[in-house]
């Protein structure tokens, strides 16, 4: 990696060159080109425009800043400019939301397969374990969600070599960044109607991302499918959260638009002060709950103490909409990811034969570890997988020689742990120069890119209410920091711009 | 005073009261009826909907954040609940507005009265003197000022014993929170739209507050009179702002309504970079001046060398429009307001009868140290006084047996200090309790509040472009911290609510 140059924003507009980087620009928007006072100026401008258009997060050097609203903030780490994207992929991007919203509640709903397929991720993975075991109670129960609302977000890399793309995953829980992805957007619509034409760029080929509407109206349509007027939306959320912004954004929008109101508790909190009546409805600190939308409890951090899971249980056994419910939790998994990339395993779930080539499509090569060729194949050729821990939360993939040496280890021991993990296809997204800010602060760097796009799903028993894609989130990391994966790397907010 | 209470917002919405205040609330908002749980839900969504709306200021213990945008972010200080204010005197201070617009464009012309007025405080303050230097040389070289813009903002008081609204002072330059005054009104109307109902509160109540959009509107019409589509409006700032966002946002508003870009230079920067071409046209860094807006230099210690007094002439002399000019500048001084309420000097500048009176209405006693009746008084019942010396910014006032022991002094000396003084009526607004919200955390306390009312007045020669009130500002601070002025105590940002 060459070094990074890193940009300083002084005063009113005055930015201070550290060092410039060698290299030249394969894409559309020659960062090269682009002279140093404008992106002094522009780094300005983005700065105070985000400060007062809410593109905020909690600064991890100011105390409180992670509980209290309104104290140390900063603006969120952005990428200066839009980076450029294939607009057939986003269309194809999007197509494939309503057909992975659909695969989700058909896996969903067919607990063998979930089951049957977790049952060895179980045995090496306590986490999975305990939500597999809420899965087997709410069988026991013969517990129905006749509303199932699913938010969920597809991430994908454009693979350079084959100029494909191709999911890294599937969050059926927690897909963040909803408030603040189209934020970004805006900005840099902003910054191109007035700096578009020296750097000859066009901001109505960023396109339009309503995410945290579009995401805020679901939620209120199931709220409104759940019927009770008193009903409000638990946000089930970390005791210490420095993205909070972004999910007020969500909340607020809920309220202002739709006069609907949140709840903000953990897990914890939860179980001290929630209650499950007779007829199943869920009262959490005096109020009815409609809908349960978990913003935490998606790694084993979120679940210190048994008080945790008790409240994880009582909830999934109230008649409030979970979003997710636990069979949708665990149709998220990484390993069902996988087992849904085996030969015919699609076909189980949908009929539409064009539906199931095009999600195939944008498949990338995903394998268990029983697989002894594929094992052999990635302790020869490490470089060209990662392994992944039946884990949420980024930053737990393995990389290069630690796939090796974690195959080998795990062969001696001829471990069940073999199970925690899947192996994955290695993506090598084209590496670019782009502008990055945080904390004030701008750097020029080489960056990878990675785009989520957000899906909502709405049933109430048979009829279907939304299956719609709900705009996309751009994620711009230093390519450094690759093997670190987004959420562990320096990576930024970031928008698109169609080619 | 009764110790104030404390309420802080700890994670989620939960609040701990640490004490509670006795007293009885005069007001239609029965504060100390409000149920604790509400208070606490309230300030964590006030909080959450501050930040993403850009209701911000610098946090004074970070580093930068005086200096870089979009660092060291802390929501601005603001009263929790609109303050109760009748609506016929918002009314009054609202047809005042283009009264005192003309009013002040009448003094800036009457170059004689202004020197006059100031001969003795030129000698006793050498601040004013510089200023009264520059306006000397533009008499001298006869220059006139043709496009003239004022915003203006004029502050008053209820008078809790005449139920009079009387005048503080005017405002000729610098008259900021324009960009964050709208916005307290808009949180306002959030929360009674969703909490009204529990506090008998009608959001309706609260006024439509547009400054921000009304004040760059006027500048953006004074930028279309001078004529050059590559002009830029320079903003002459302080080198550290921590209300740097409330100018952001007058800026943004600029760029993105109006098409107008903007330029931040302190006066140094200026003396810097700045040239004055052969026919007037003023250019900072390459880039030409259509409007010279001070944000800056209205104390003393804005102007730490000669550098800055350099620029400051050498802009006064350009054809740029000055907001506002060195006229101006001088008909908003402490010393022009006490000259104008001497009897039959208004009627040197209006014509209109109804005006005068009007103005006269609203104008608190002013004298000067020359009364020696008035100086006596003031000696005997000093409680009954404020001492205002010849400089803004505020917390520069005298008050209650400092105003006897000062007065004293000055007489023993016969000094010509005298001049840097005038004498003002103390008003006793109504002190009721109220929420105030600071760093995330909620006091409740015995308040004053401030109305200042904006005003926007264009001029090319002959021809009255725009004269109008452009919105109001509420500002409440605790009533202990009244001898210390507004912009000294515990200042937040308030709105009104009409009765």
């Amino acid at each position: 990696m060459p070094q990074s140059s890193q940009i300083l924003p002084l005063n009113r507009g005055k930015v201070g060159v550290r060092e410039t980087q060698e290299g030249s620009s394969r894409r559309p928007i020659n960062v090269d080109g682009i002279d140093q006072e404008l992106v002094e100026k522009m780094v300005y401008d983005a700065l105070a425009w985000s400060s007062i258009h809410g593109l905020v997060v909690g600064d991890r050097s100011v105390q409180r800043s992670s509980t209290v609203p309104g104290v140390g903030m900063v603006h969120a780490p952005f990428a200066l400019l839009p980076m450029p994207f294939p607009k057939s992929q986003l269309k194809q991007a999007y197509e494939l939301a309503p057909i992975f919203n659909e695969l989700v509640d058909r896996v969903s709903l067919d607990a063998k397969f979930l089951q049957d397929s977790l049952s060895r991720t179980k045995i090496a993975d306590p986490f999975t374990s305990r939500l597999v075991d809420i899965h087997s109670k709410m069988l026991e129960i013969n517990k129905k969600e006749e509303i199932r609302l699913g938010l969920h977000r597809s991430d994908y890399m454009l693979d350079e070599q084959t100029k494909l793309l191709l999911q890294i995953e599937m969050n059926t829980i927690s897909s963040s960044f909803e408030g603040l992805s189209g934020l970004v957007g805006k900005l840099h619509r902003s910054l191109l109607s007035y700096y578009g034409e020296f750097l000859g760029l066009d901001f109505k080929r960023i396109p339009d991302n309503a995410s945290v509407s579009q995401l805020s109206a679901a939620l209120a349509r199931a709220w409104t499918e759940y019927n009770n007027p008193r009903a409000v939306v638990l946000f089930v959320v970390q005791a210490e959260e420095r993205n909070m912004y972004d999910q007020h954004w969500l909340s607020i929008m809920l309220k202002e638009k739709h006069n609907i109101s949140t709840l903000r508790k953990t897990l914890a909190e939860i179980d001290a002060e929630g209650k499950l009546l007779p007829d199943g409805t869920l009262v959490v600190s005096g109020q009815v709950i409609g809908i349960v939308y978990f913003r935490a409890r998606y790694t084993p951090t979120d679940y210190p103490s048994e008080s945790e899971w008790r409240a994880r249980l009582f909830m999934e056994r109230s008649s409030a909409i979970k979003c997710p419910s636990i069979s949708y939790r665990l149709a998220g998994t990484k390993k069902i990811q996988q087992e849904l990339a085996k030969p015919n395993v699609l076909e189980r779930f949908l009929d539409d034969k064009e539906d199931i080539a095009k999600l195939r499509k944008c498949f990338a090569g995903l394998w268990s570890l029983d697989d002894s060729n594929i094992v052999r194949k990635a302790i020869e050729t490490p470089e060209l997988f990662v392994m992944k821990p039946q884990r949420e939360g980024g930053g737990n993939n393995i990389y290069g020689n630690e796939v090796r040496e974690t195959l080998i280890k795990l062969q001696k021991e001829g471990s069940e742990a073999n199970a925690s993990y899947i192996l994955m296809q290695r993506l090598f997204p084209t590496v670019s120069p782009t502008f990055l800010v945080r904390e004030g602060i701008c750097y020029k760097d080489g960056v990878v890119s990675e785009l989520g796009v957000y899906g909502a799903y709405l049933r109430n028993n048979e009829k279907v209410i939304l299956n719609d894609q709900c705009g996309y989130l751009m994620r711009t990391k230093l390519a450094s920091s690759d093997e670190g994966g987004v959420a562990a790397g320096f990576a930024v907010l970031d928008s698109l711009y169609l080619t």
